[in-house]
């Protein structure tokens, strides 16, 4: 498992979010526990997102279970400020058939860089960050990512257990001292 | 040659513009006799216009001499209408490093439909119209066109006399009656 | 994981081989025990063997560690035998920069399908075949492959465990017991 | 018009051909005067060659009519010579669906290098040659070729003249006279 960025295996923060897109309720990532997580930040003019980035979120959200995996796109504007309304993003979103959840990050009111992008200090987009069963980010790149090694990742992470290995190692020492 | 509109070999109608963009004075298609016209019509938020309809007038645009080939995009927009802005439209010439002129069509009072790609009759976006050293309209292709193709139709075309044959022939024969 | 054929789930069987390429010595599958194996059977004038079959066993052999995946060629020459000899094979594996084993299969005295293809009942090339690390075939593949897929297949693969069940439980209640 | 090569604008020299393929007869390059030539050099386990000469080859015959374009196929077999028999170039031209005119060029009895491959010092495979209409080599190109390009250099030249440019002003001034 390449770790791209020195937060790798740091607890994943929560996204801040402006606006949700695709899901009828805000997500917590608290709240996928037990699923691998594929956030994947975007912009709707950047060249790289479109050919790269949001066509391989579809290839990964079409290719995986949503009970094993769970795809969420972060439109994370830190250009082009003027132009980018909800509206470009929801057009987009219609006309590149994106299913899947995705949040718009939350504006800076001290700069350009948007909340979400700067906690997971970001250097771009786009921008993919895998967060295994128990919320650890576990692979956190930026540019175009290939496709043959972020499968393998996802397949390593989606075999993983689900619980803490303290956890997990003290019922089975309770269920061996029964 | 492919024609793929009945508007084929019809002389080129001039385009009806809101806005140029990457040209100092407004272009028109007669001040442009003698070159070849590839009138590329996208929109930013539609994927076969990036895909396909943008990057191949990028590469013609590289290809051809503009002293032969003079590539024009026109932003049709015909969807959409509420998320595409001025702003949308200068943001994405900026990140796909657009060069040649860009027209953004002129709304139309009564429907969605711009008034150039009205007049055009263009199925959608992208689409390619070539037009020859004379004017006439040549090709009217709708969708992804094959790069091999259109560089063998466009070099062709810039072979072509860019005098109107009666002309040319009239002064063939002042020529040898002298 | 997707089973494409009958025989997935099967204990896989032994190759039977001609001639190794790439190798000191032949391969066992019983020998390869603790790791996945890919096997890639294609013919070196096969176009979507060349295409896909053989890139992307390049690929799947530069992504994963040899500790981890064993990658295996297997030549299966069931058609134009008078013009795939054994210097065509090695031109091919020379000029395609093929580090992997490379295994061809063993000619069939009674027709024209080799023994290890007849064994596996391929349908043609190129197949893919993942092995896991127990030695049982759990996908078997004809035709192109999707990258993504394919790599999630191989991750999830290469993290079971690589002891049968039986045993390994037996062995957590002989450590629980002590 | 790029020239890729010194002998670009020389009369292109006939082919020395040990056997000809999807042909009837022999082909003469001056018996195809008026008609514009590609002729592609490749080696079957080339992988530049598979990739890239031999499927543009297939494209551009595709893309042009027979009566403008003559598609020419060499193999220049210039390495592998023990691997490469015409049993493998026949295969390899029933795999990949070729259908113009292919030459086995012929061996040279002090080297490696075949004759028409010396002849028009080819520095390897792919090679793309373009003969025009009145026999001269106008583009002289080795590796990769742009589709849009070459398809434009070709366009061109399906547009010249099939005449020396001599007797054809003979031709006219003739014409007027009477």
């Amino acid at each position: 498992m390449t770790n791209g960025s020195p937060q790798a295996c740091d607890q994943a923060p929560e996204l801040v979010v402006h606006t949700w897109f695709n899901t009828d309720q805000p997500l917590l990532l608290s709240g996928l526990r037990g699923r691998v997580i594929v956030l994947v930040a975007f912009q709707v003019l950047c060249p790289n997102s479109t050919a790269h980035g949001v066509s391989q979120a579809k290839r990964i959200f079409d290719t995986f279970s949503p009970d094993d995996v769970c795809v969420i796109g972060l439109h994370a504007t830190f250009e082009h400020h003027d132009a980018i309304s909800a509206a470009v993003i929801k057009a987009f979103m219609h006309e590149y058939r994106l299913k899947f959840p995705i949040a718009l990050d939350q504006p800076n009111a001290t700069g350009p860089i948007p909340l979400t992008m700067e906690r997971y200090k970001m250097r771009g987009t786009p921008s993919l960050i895998l967060i295994d069963k128990l919320g650890f980010v576990r692979k956190h790149a930026f540019g175009a990512v290939d496709d043959l090694r972020i499968g393998a990742e996802i397949g390593a992470l989606t075999q993983e257990v689900a619980m803490p290995m303290p956890t997990l190692l003290h019922g089975i020492a309770r269920s061996s001292a029964a």
